[in-house]
């Protein structure tokens, strides 16, 4: 078994709101020191073994669906699990 | 300044519809190895430095705002950016 680890961002100049909204409720509560919030995404995948190789897989499936390559970048972490 | 990676996960006795969600559009996508998915959250923190231990800052952001902790854990990584 695998344990696969999936981040996605939004890419750099994609505005996010939800960080902004974030970061003003931090500086609400006296957290001044926060310049930049970026909100993402975080995927634990438990993948079977098999004879295809794991991060190609990994890679289409974030192609396909975890992800959306528009707007956003993802990167992903396989370990044994 | 401080880049700090926040990672906010479901606690495992908690159901996640949106990770079965994803897991069954995986499946229809002919994934079927994919055994079981769980979504998270993912967070970039900009944050100036200051005399004040960033851990226990940090630590206090997740416990009042970006974690609910009666469902879900976090961790936390620090980097000098």
């Amino acid at each position: 078994m695998y344990k696969v680890k999936v981040f996605v961002t939004l890419k750099e100049s994609v505005l996010d709101p939800q960080g902004t909204a974030v970061k003003g409720s931090l500086h609400a509560l006296t957290y001044n020191e926060v310049e930049d919030v970026r909100i993402g995404k975080y995927m634990e995948l438990l993948i079977e073994k098999s004879e295809q190789d794991i991060d190609a897989r990994v890679k289409e499936m974030c192609e396909k669906l975890l992800a959306n390559t528009v707007i956003e970048d993802y990167r992903f972490e396989v370990e044994e699990a």
